[in-house]
């Protein structure tokens, strides 16, 4: 077995697998089977909370390990995820106290810290005593007086006493959010839904959760329709501005997407779509302002200044939501015109908030957002990446589905590409892309203005399968990434120059954005405690690449945390923790909404960033 | 001029007019023509509270003015209202400081204490900053920051920035209850109006107000559609347990009908429609709960339990009322099952709950209310008086409208009637049919046991022309009233033996369910400091005559107050002083509900109070 052919890696109890080369930790192999394991350390091997149980295969103990766990429970399989690394097919089981999340409680703090909190929604079975002459109380007072809330949308109440003497005072009370929101018959307490959605400019990922238990139900995705209006913010923007009726359109589309969404998660998990009560959406500012059918035209002229900061708490139907007729919305807080509530939310999950560590969060996206905690103070800067590390503007690029190059390593003689599936070769994603850059760096192939050298021009000690890659393309070069033969169109599969550029243009962006961030709190790299990656994309960024190819700042490579979809979770935190609403608006509030696309220096550090760091 | 020939008296600046007999005093007049005087001392002429200045006509002073007035003023024409009486045509010039209400501030309790309120809806023209770089707040967050309150409906924040940035951030911030309702271009503070509902079982009064200054726009009346289903809550109940779809129609009906109203309000002040952005209800029990589409069967089953007791605060679009499309809509709170939101609301109109006095408020409709104040202690009954006091179940009944006798006096030598409008007479409404009783009760012609004697039967001072309208009906006897010559329909219009069973029975359920409220509390009738006669029909009693015919306890007539539909008047005073909400929530939790249906002893009191008083 050679060191790039992968190997299966199975998780239990849920039976996600995924397919990873060897010597990949168990910790970076969980989060690609979306199992995100604490790992308050950072992946230092101290804190012994990512423990798993190697139930199959061979995964060697390291020291960390022995330090951690006894003899019995090593020879039991007890390991570090963040530690160890699987060398060949494995089963691996997952304790639930090793989730990131866990049932009822939410972890919070990277510290470790956990947040106990209470679902906006839940729901109580009751068995009241009927109303009799020396008890007259009111219906709705009966009820509230058991359950501690008496608001009752009108609708519902209105429904109420026969409801109550039909069951004979015997039912269950719905409750979210401050209100009572139904009476249903019997005792359906178990059965306490709700969808966290993560609404992304081009991806919208919803999450079923039965708030009753924590448990999660199902996650479904789909693209952001608006894409057929356009890739990026700013040309839905645009298309708002041209008329009222692009923006009710744009917004009717993806509560469409939405409700379908739904639709197939209640589904899948065979749950009645009136049995949920509540929804929550984290977006960035202009993908919600959008979801509220607000015109975003004041967010693409300055100031840059939204319609709205503090979240929003209404009636799901206002915005055409199919769910329980009086149910819920939740919409994130908004930081400023290009922070919005996806940075929100990310900061909420991973308790950035609360920190007493030097923190920088970085979501990487279309658009990257990154929060800086220092001392108590949050600053945020939000740049535009642009859509290359979603494989857009890359001549072959394409998203981490199956066929694409999702990563690239040099073997000692060779490229090695992974393709997603095994089979041919249909394109190259984000992540292949920094592989790449990084890569051809330390070979220098690539030097550090971002050129591509010829097979005459690069170091003697290229070896003479890398160089045979590197074919003229006019006055460029291009490295073949696969030959004909490997590639499912039939065509070669090229690295261009200008790949390579608009590769530098997003990493350049982010690159910036933290810089300067840093200087104005007067920190350099070194000063951070942790950097923390999120977004579906930054998970599967090899972090060593992206410190090699100059995207995240040189720091000790444990520093840097992959926190999953941290906007995601967010939305789920908020459904699972009332207590984090108030906290979202704070943290929209007291958040310093740095705009860096005003600062002078950017345009300088921008330019400076684009250039690859020099080789160690 | 005899006694009984009517003079026309009118009211400045507002130009009303009533006509009365001579002799009855301006505070009485005023209160038939609509104008409702301060009177905290009950009309004993102590407080100089409801002075007015006669213009033209001949109105003496009565010692009690003298004590008030110099001569001075005296020769200006101040009188006080309570104590004198226009003996010719007068017009009367009523200063605002003398009304119950003036224009910012509500007269709140009968001892003179004012409630300084301010209005739930309010307007601010607003000449905001524009954001720029250095102040880039979001539209909301900066409105709010000026007017105080952060939340808006969804549908308004959808349009607020493009609203702001049309009007370079100048102008009107309309805000209500809590909620930023809209943003309206240019300076618009001065329009803002909200309509007050009385909802009764037979009639619909609508007052449009303006809360910008207090002033009062508007009032309209219409009946109740609801009457084609049945004249009282009961028949209301019935139908609505037949089923869902009766309810909604009797919901409809009624929501049109207030539509209609504001519709006709909103004409005649020429006020746009969308300019109106709140509206309160007062109703029974029963009218509430079908204006909230709620079935009421409960209301008709014991323990006769209502499905809300707190005020219901919720959008007026949700009930289908057609203001400004973000319009609120407050609904009074229920005392329970009988005793609903229009006593609720007539209690807080005259500050009843803050009275130091032993109070007893009446409210006679086709339900009576009776709620009574004792030592800090709100006790409340309801009893069914049925609808005779409205003309209905009489024989020749109607409503106080044109051609009604509507006052019935004994001239020395024979029975006086006085018919609205002063042409021929139509039939009798409610007043008459206790003026009938008292005078009938005087002369003999009536026994307490509520028998009319023969022409035989009656004593001999009796005089001849009393005599004569006595005819026999049957085995009863039957009062003409007028003869055929000036009648109406050419037929003499008669009062019959059964009318007066008829008004017994309505009579004798209010003053037993007063005796047992009052022996609950240990009282006797002479411990009353006041009572406070609510309602349309209230209005119009003739207090001795009352007395005389059992309806209203013996007490001195000086303390019975005549206090107007103070159920469209808390209706006013809580779009006025929204502080009076949460009192009303107050009022209606803290009052204790005496179900006088399940007093053993109300069958008995009733019977007794069926029995006239016997003469003094």
């Amino acid at each position: 077995m050679t060191p790039h052919q992968e190997i299966k890696v199975t998780f239990q109890p849920s039976g996600r697998h995924v397919h990873v080369l060897p010597g990949t930790r168990i910790l970076e192999a969980a989060a690609r089977a979306g199992i995100m394991l604490r790992n308050p350390c950072g992946g230092t091997g101290v804190c012994g909370k990512c423990r798993v149980r190697i139930e199959r295969g061979k995964c060697p103990p390291t020291a960390a390990c022995s330090t951690v766990f006894g003899a019995a429970e090593l020879a039991l399989g007890w390991r570090l995820a963040c530690q160890c690394a699987a060398e060949g097919e494995a089963v691996v089981d997952v304790p639930a106290e090793s989730l990131f999340e866990s049932a009822a409680q939410i972890l919070i703090t990277d510290s470790g810290a956990k947040v106990h909190g209470t679902p906006a929604l839940h729901k109580v079975y009751l068995e009241l005593t009927p109303p009799d002459l020396a008890h007259p109380l009111a219906d709705l007072e009966r009820v509230a007086a058991a359950v501690g809330v008496a608001e009752m949308p009108l609708a519902q109440l209105a429904l109420l006493p026969d409801q109550l003497r039909a069951g004979g005072f015997r039912g269950t009370a719905v409750v979210c959010a401050g209100q009572l929101l139904d009476w249903e018959a019997g005792d359906t307490s178990g059965d306490a839904y709700a969808v966290a959605f993560d609404l992304g400019t081009t991806t919208l990922v919803g999450t079923l959760i039965n708030t009753a238990d924590g448990s999660e139900r199902g996650v479904a995705a789909t693209m952001n329709p608006q894409i057929s209006v356009g890739d990026d913010v700013i040309s839905r923007i645009a298309a708002a501005r041209e008329s009222r009726h692009n923006t009710l359109r744009m917004q009717e589309s993806v509560v469409q997407a939405f409700n379908g969404l739904i639709e197939q998660l209640c589904r899948e998990a065979k749950v009645p779509r009136e049995r949920v009560y509540e929804v929550s959406v984290a977006g960035n500012t202009t993908m919600q302002h959008l979801f509220c059918a607000i015109n975003p035209a004041a967010l693409g002229e300055i100031p840059f200044v939204p319609a709205y900061r503090s979240a929003r708490r209404v009636a799901a139907r206002d915005v055409g939501l199919q769910i329980h007729p009086a149910g819920r919305l939740f919409v994130f807080p908004n930081i400023g015109g290009f922070v919005g509530g996806d940075t929100v939310a990310g900061v909420l999950a991973n308790g950035v908030q609360l920190s007493t560590e030097t923190l920088l969060f970085v979501d990487i996206g279309t658009n990257g957002e990154i929060v800086l905690m220092h001392k108590g103070h949050l600053r945020a800067a939000s740049c535009a990446a642009g859509p290359a590390f979603e494989g857009a503007r890359i001549a072959a690029g394409m998203r981490a589905a199956e066929g694409a190059v999702d990563k690239v390593v040099f073997d000692g003689t060779d490229l090695v590409c992974n393709v997603i599936g095994g089979r041919r070769m249909a394109g190259i994603c984000g992540t292949a892309l920094i592989d790449a850059a990084a890569v051809l760096l330390d070979l220098g192939v690539l030097d550090p203005t971002g050129r591509l050298l010829s097979a005459e021009e690069v170091p003697a000690s290229v070896p003479t399968a890398v160089r045979q890659r590197l074919h003229p393309d006019g006055n460029d070069i291009k490295v073949m990434l696969g030959a004909a033969a490997e590639s499912r169109s039939g065509e070669p599969v090229y690295l261009l120059q200008r790949d390579l550029r608009e590769l530098q243009l997003a990493s350049g962006a982010i690159r910036a954005a933290i810089t300067l961030l840093l200087r104005q709190a007067g920190l350099e790299p070194q000063d951070l405690d942790a950097v923390l990656l999120a977004g579906g994309f930054g998970n599967f960024i090899r972090r060593e690449n992206a410190c090699r190819m100059g995207l995240l700042p040189a720091v000790p490579v444990q520093r840097i945390r992959f926190v999953g979809n941290a906007s995601s979770m967010g939305a789920k935190a908020v459904l699972l923790a009332h207590e984090l609403r108030a906290e979202a608006d704070r943290v929209a509030q007291v958040t310093e909404h740095v705009d860096l696309s005003l600062d002078p220096e950017f345009q300088m550090e921008f330019a400076m960033a684009m250039m690859f760091p020099e080789g160690a």
